[in-house]
């Protein structure tokens, strides 16, 4: 057992129905008194419900899908110029996102109210694109000080588009046990995340009105970014890397196809990894449990319904293969990967795709 | 799900027989130089084997147990005096709390490296004692900014202190589970310490030399600390603490004792925590996990042995009655406490005491 883990300093909030309280209390709390209100057009009306008494000088709906440096200066500047000593974002991933932008340069606290289980919330990571180039960073600075969150803000998003974000955090749970920082703490958490979304996710599919479920889903989406942020990218997330950028495939629907794959490669070398996701699941294998679950969720099962075809495979895993971390507890070859894509990309049972 | 959870700053370096190089870069972070090293005399040797090349200005040997305020007065003028810019303990609970009693009035940051299983590191929670008279508090400015955790300097701890200490952090970790301020974030630490204690714990026994054995031991006296910090005590601790107020019972034995009576008691009442619990020891429930540990660990089973007798009985359950938690999940009368004594007096199988 050797690692070394920072546990970082934050404050999570977590009641349905609570928000507004937990809001009020905590801007309090910080001693802020001229609040920038980030939203998105689309949940403007949701923030303007919860922000109840807070005191809004700024109300900056901005808000652009990656954080495009230019978004983030017009929002820079907004807040020097409205004197601003304290930014809430409500919102999803590049809400979050606008806000961290924002203390990057200014160092002003964000209280941080997610709606969806996309997790930036919970890291120090930033993110900015130029043009199409994408840079991202840690910096302290940016993790939210405070998160609120509160399973009813996420009621109205779409079974398809929960059960896409859940196995995301999903994503982010199985590939921090083999990340380059994995560590027994972030196992730990991923476990746990692994537990509470397997229990969550088919509520929602079941009853998309389900507060128990969602609560299970945004707890765990919580852990899965702590995880994630911690152990830092694996296998999983430089495949879905290159499979985005190159091939323009959806984000969500990538990553729920692909994990099964990389799980289903990692595992007879991880036999600590896969006894905890067999666990965490409560199935007879790690693998057992991701595809009842998948199939459960009707979840994305082949990369050919997202435009990837055959003839892509050869050059996909030749950009893969130099982004292949160290630490992936088994050797990747190039036949390895063009074999895990080709599985992937037609939707064969990962279970016999490495037999 | 409703809670409010605080992550606090810290740093964790794990590695066995990476004591002194870690100690060394993580000084050098701190910008350290001078720094106070802070062991009990039993300790110095093994502190100085360790502190190498650290810009050491001042030895500081003078702990006592429970840390009296003249004990800490002495140890913050020499700090000051010695212009003393950063702490080192080497030690046990009673060496870290005298570096946390330094800490608090002079703001200096401190490395830790626990030589037990104690936990202080891990927590904001400081002691002091002026007479008979123990006052706690909790201050972020004591967490020790970063935790050096090194097995082999474990090594030297007998195999009976090891278990009694061992199943001290179990008490916390179990006990967390329904503090007042119990959340699932705690409880995953919790659950991961259940774990790491009873694979660890048994392997000391078999073998003092088992270096694994006691890295899980030491690992899981972080995560049992981290959890009960933030949960808060629960039932067992305020009858533990009334026990060993009022009749001199020794610490680590009455928490070993006492915990299978407190935990029948309850699991009727906290079915999650009675899974979690159980699927951490990968038992069939949670008490038969925690019998069959303590067995195989030949750990204290009867209060009788320490010379608590059954005429103190009714006593002690009037003195403990005021201080039941209300988060406690099974109401409890003066009557169920003077069972749980009895049979914890007497050592009867906990899984028919409160049959």
């Amino acid at each position: 057992m050797r690692f070394v883990h920072d546990t970082l300093p934050q404050r999570v909030c977590f009641g349905s129905g609570e928000a507004a309280v937990h809001l009020a209390a905590q801007a309090a709390e910080l001693g802020a008194t001229r609040i920038m209100l980030i939203a998105a057009k689309p949940e403007t009306q949701l923030a303007d419900t919860i922000a109840g008494v807070l005191p809004v000088a700024l109300r900056h709906d901005d808000v652009v899908m990656h954080v495009p440096v230019e978004v983030a200066e017009r929002a820079r500047e907004a807040a020097v110029a409205n004197r601003i000593d304290a930014l809430v974002s409500v919102g999803g991933g590049s809400t979050t996102g606008l806000a961290k932008a924002v203390a990057m340069t200014t160092g002003l606290p964000i209280i941080a109210v997610p709606t969806t289980y996309a997790g930036s919330e919970a890291t120090p990571v930033w993110g900015l694109t130029e043009g199409a180039k994408k840079t991202t960073g840690v910096d302290v600075m940016v993790l939210p000080r405070v998160i609120v969150y509160d399973a009813t803000l996420t009621m109205s998003l779409p079974v398809d588009m929960s059960v896409a974000s859940g196995l995301n955090a999903l994503a982010h749970c199985v590939d921090s046990l083999w990340g380059p920082n994995a560590d027994p703490i972030n196992a730990a958490f991923a476990a746990e995340g692994i537990r509470s979304l397997s229990e969550g996710l088919p509520r929602v599919v079941a009853d998309p009105m389900d507060l128990g479920g969602r609560e299970h889903a945004l707890y765990a989406a919580y852990l899965s970014a702590a995880a994630f942020a911690s152990a830092g990218s694996g296998l999983h997330h430089k495949i879905c890397h290159v499979l985005g950028g190159k091939y323009n495939l959806p984000h969500a629907q990538t990553h729920a196809t692909v994990l099964p794959y990389v799980l289903a490669f990692n595992a007879p070398a991880a036999p600590d990894a896969e006894r905890r996701i067999a666990a965490a699941f409560g199935s007879a294998s790690a693998i057992d449990g991701l595809v009842e679950l998948k199939q459960e969720l009707n979840a994305p099962h082949a990369l050919a319904d997202y435009g990837f075809t055959e003839d892509s495979i050869a050059e996909a895993a030749a950009a893969i293969l130099p982004s292949v971390p160290a630490s992936n507890p088994r050797p990747v070859t190039a036949a390895d990967l063009e074999r895990l894509l080709r599985a992937a990309q037609a939707g064969t049972d990962p279970r016999t795709a490495f037999k």
